[in-house]
């Protein structure tokens, strides 16, 4: 038989780490023939648009490439499958691409909007008595996967932002004057990345002095008043934000900028800028906003080597799991210890994850809900361990490319 | 005989590379007893806050970590000094704080600003018979320094900004749309930084496919015409901005937002984020900019190798042209060939530099006004070679702090 694999959702500096483990582990069992890969996710395999992968991903220089490569090799979508009771169409294509090309498994790394596709997938696929398995490998910078520990791209993308804030803590300190420096960092639901910038106390920053995350409703006032009390010990005050702070239940500071996208999320952005006006307009002092913008989740040059790891390691566990007849499941990571760090993977029923996002833990945030609690640290601490060997041409990190 | 040295301008993420080069040479230097660090510029000379050097930049570990800390660890200042003639205090002061600490030789690392205080400051001194030298080590991410080949942090900055439009080009080409990102690049007068993106043509790249710099005025109409034909060939553009781009002669795009320094100049930003709602207004398709902000000029842990290597050269050759009698001067960077790339140091007369910016030659400039031309690449390739060894600790860089 062969396989199939494809990459969904927001770009990381590991979606193609995992794949890489599908293929490599898939290249070790003697049973599965030709890896193909699906252009732009499941939309490629409804429209045929396959590439043979043995023949383009084979040395061991393309593998070494291949995981410190950020963003999706195989492109991505957005695309949502429709219910099969309502819309059967899409399915039919997906199963003729499925025999026109003998796939026995199909691969789906992506966050909780993926795991939406393997779950219908793998439903549709039984109802009809296909054969055919669906397993997800989950990714996202978001960290906000329910059953998993964490997710493969989100320690990459702290180890970014932990170090990235530490560089403009030291570029906003050189001037001996009172100034506030608000980092806007990615999470729509789930404050995950923001909270982890509490890692930086472990070199014995002070900053960022303050944090805010979605998971409490954002008071204007009451950060006000925060700022100025950071201002009066700190004078050089750095607030770490997300870009989904919440003003009232259920509603999102940016709520004006709101743009729904195919799943109905909506593409916030901006909080930063506004959040600087405000405090330009009522402290008056120098402010500025740095917003991390999409440099956070492609920052392959900065990688996490146990991230990458893992992600690879989510790759090859998604094939073995799958010989040993699993489908419409996700592999999750399972925490034994935090020091020394360990874990196990395992396939759980994807279901138990799609559509639903996992938020930042309230015992870790503290009563004022401006900051994050030590207690988050040995959570976060082996997610950013280690560097990834890079290699460069003219002074450039490579890319592999298909 | 005793030193001081002070950092001033903008952060680079080699000023305390050039800190380290004054440091060292004068350790070696028999006749020079202290090396005193002036805080937050000549104003710590003015105030007379300073530190001895001696105990607390003394090993091997301090020098590698001051090498690779972004920002200034003496901290800046944007202080100007007055023209004597009307207003002689500060010199007063200067004077004292070098009598009081038998201070024999100043040194400013600093940009063109920086290099008013050392031309004002040495003929001051030379007005009154005093013999205490002033000699500037050249610093900016700029790289619009008349008088020298480059400057000192350009090359960690060019690297950075390389570096992360690469991880962009691959985010922004995972979706099978056509879309536009606009990256907005640090740059007031000069588009060196900007222009240097035409290295990832080396490596196989189109984009950045539209270039935009100071040098040229910026026509909005011809833009959107530049967008249209890109987007017919590449579907997913990148741009490459600068931030200071003129519309008008003299005239700065983003002049709304003026804020005059205490320079004189404007605080730009915000220019991709205006060409975005232009873009999405008369294009419509999917738009994004990225500020690459401060990040840019403070980020070590990609610092180019050849740039460290010469921002502290130039501080060792600074100590030497001092202890060879010279003052008002700055160390200078002239190129002898491209490749093999090959470069001498020495001092000039800083009244050549002081105040001025130097322009990306016209000639490097397609006749549209769009793009760099290739002509270009063997002047910017030099400066981002190789990679600096960074310490981590917790999986964070590890910073210099005094």
């Amino acid at each position: 038989m062969n396989i199939a694999v494809a990459q969904s959702g927001g770009p990381t500096a590991a979606i193609n780490a995992s794949l890489l483990g599908v293929i490599k582990e898939a290249y070790e069992v003697p049973s599965i023939n030709k890896v193909f890969g699906s252009y732009n996710g499941i939309e490629g395999i409804i429209k045929d648009q396959l590439i043979n992968l043995n023949s383009t991903v084979s040395t061991k220089e393309d593998f070494d490439l291949l995981a410190t490569t950020p963003s999706s090799v195989l492109g991505s979508c957005r695309y949502k499958l429709p219910d099969y009771e309502i819309d059967e169409e899409p399915y039919i294509k997906i199963v003729e691409c499925f025999e026109k090309h003998d796939i026995g498994a199909f691969f789906y790394i992506g966050g909780n909007d993926s795991m939406d596709t393997v779950v219908k997938l793998s439903r549709y696929l039984e109802s009809i008595g296909s054969k055919v398995a669906v397993l997800g490998v989950p990714k996202t910078i978001d960290n906000d996967l329910f059953e998993t520990d964490h997710t493969p791209g989100f320690g990459s993308a702290a180890k970014y932002v932990v170090t990235t804030l530490n560089e403009i803590i030291r570029d906003s300190s050189v001037y001996d004057l009172d100034s506030v420096t608000i980092v806007e960092i990615m999470g729509r639901h789930a404050g995950w990345l923001t909270a982890s910038s509490c890692l930086l106390r472990l070199n014995g920053e002070t900053a960022p002095h303050l944090i805010y995350l979605p998971e409490r409703v954002f008071n204007v006032d009451n950060f006000i008043e925060d700022l100025k009390e950071e201002i009066a010990k700190h004078h050089q005050v750095i607030v770490a934000v997300s870009e989904g702070i919440r003003v009232a239940k259920g509603m999102t500071y940016g709520e004006a900028a709101e743009r729904p996208d195919g799943f109905g999320h909506v593409t916030l952005g901006g909080i930063g800028k506004q959040l600087e006006n405000i405090v330009k307009a009522r402290i008056g002092c120098k402010v500025r906003s740095v917003e991390l913008n999409v440099l956070q989740r492609c920052a392959s040059h900065i990688a996490s080597k146990t991230d990458l790891f893992e992600a690879e390691k989510a790759g090859v566990v998604a094939v073995r799991e799958m010989m040993m007849g699993h489908t419409g499941a996700m592999i999750r990571i399972r925490r034994i210890s935090d020091s020394p760090y360990r874990i196990a993977m395992e396939a759980i029923d994807a279901s138990k994850v799609a559509n639903k996002d996992k938020p930042f833990p309230q015992m870790w945030i503290n009563d004022e809900g401006n900051n994050v609690l030590d207690e988050a640290i040995p959570y976060f601490l082996p997610l950013i361990q280690g560097e990834v060997p890079i290699k460069y041409e003219n002074g450039i990190p490579v890319h592999f490319k298909l």
